[in-house]
């Protein structure tokens, strides 16, 4: 009796499109986006999220410099003359930025590739600005490359890529996180934190 | 060094309201608020989205018969002449009705209440239409009351509210699910599921 496919069928049109629209969303499926689709309908304050979108979507652009999101020419850590241009981290997304800049440890610049590097996923994969990166490198007579990347394959890639120029690339330290239990670290975590030892 | 009330604070402004706007969403928090706004971002059909909500805030309106979400003068239920108008089913929200459509069992009208009974959160409780409830057995003469929520404190208050009137008042069955293993039943259900047993 119940047909798995018409998930949806028997609300207005309009409806349906926003809960399709919503389960498109990283994180979300049918099922949340019907309960966010109900909650925006009985919300008074719903248009200020539309707003949101079509606002961030007007405004926010790219860092020409970096790739780094901002509403002004130059983002906020290009622009900042106080930052050391000799030393450059390279991230996926404007989020691993913010998490390194909240250290308050890096003084240097960034470099966004806004994506993955996954040559495998095909046609679909957006086409990175490593050629951007490499200008950058030479122009600013960059010294030091820190790939602080999450996928693997992203690292694996750069590092070859980076190889032949006259720059040092390095590695966010691997190891086990403050505060972790060793008993439930994963074992490549821990050979990792066995490798990176220090002395006390 | 790192401010946990300052979680978005570096981005900037138009997209921390993005953030701070999708954070505020059912099952959403500030992580999955910035994830999501960064895949807005950089996604070319973020408008729809927009726009979808836009379109359902203008163009969906509830049943003024039984509550159900439509885009038309009457929801498809109560339009629908060949409906038995003697039983009606109480939900909470638009989304038990389509569950219990889609049973295809029903063949009654509804009534959502849109909303828990939860007196105890105070001013911000919304008024149910009880009132509209009453008026609208006595209108259609109805002869069963099937309490199909969620909340059991709603089920208790709709129960005492209606045992005064000429109406039989029934609730969903309570026992094991479908399929489901007795040995990792809860107590509760399976207490439920031997007073609900039934002949072989």
């Amino acid at each position: 009796l119940v047909s798995l496919t018409s998930w949806y069928k028997m609300y207005p049109p309009q409806f349906e499109e926003l809960i399709k629209e919503l389960a498109r969303l990283p994180g979300l499926g049918p099922r949340s986006g019907e309960r966010i689709a109900l909650f925006l309908l009985e919300n008074g304050e719903a248009e200020k999220l539309a707003q949101a979108i079509l606002k961030v979507k007007e405004s926010i652009r790219h860092c020409p410099s970096c790739g780094n999101i901002t509403d002004k020419e130059l983002c906020r850590i290009c622009s900042d003359p106080k930052r050391d241009s000799k030393i450059l981290c390279v991230v996926e997304e404007p989020c691993q930025l913010e998490a390194i800049e909240k250290t308050g440890e890096f003084r240097g610049r960034y470099f966004v590739l806004r994506g993955k590097i996954t040559p495998w996923e095909g046609k679909e994969t957006r086409s990175f600005p490593l050629k951007k990166l490499m200008e950058k490198l030479k122009k600013e007579k960059i010294e030091e490359v820190i790939l602080a990347v999450n996928e693997e394959f992203t690292a694996l890639y750069l590092g070859k890529f980076l190889k032949p120029l006259p720059v040092k690339v390095t590695r966010l330290g691997r190891g086990l996180p403050v505060g972790a239990r060793i008993e439930y670290a994963d074992q490549a975590t821990l050979l990792q934190a066995l490798k990176n030892r220090s002395e006390v």
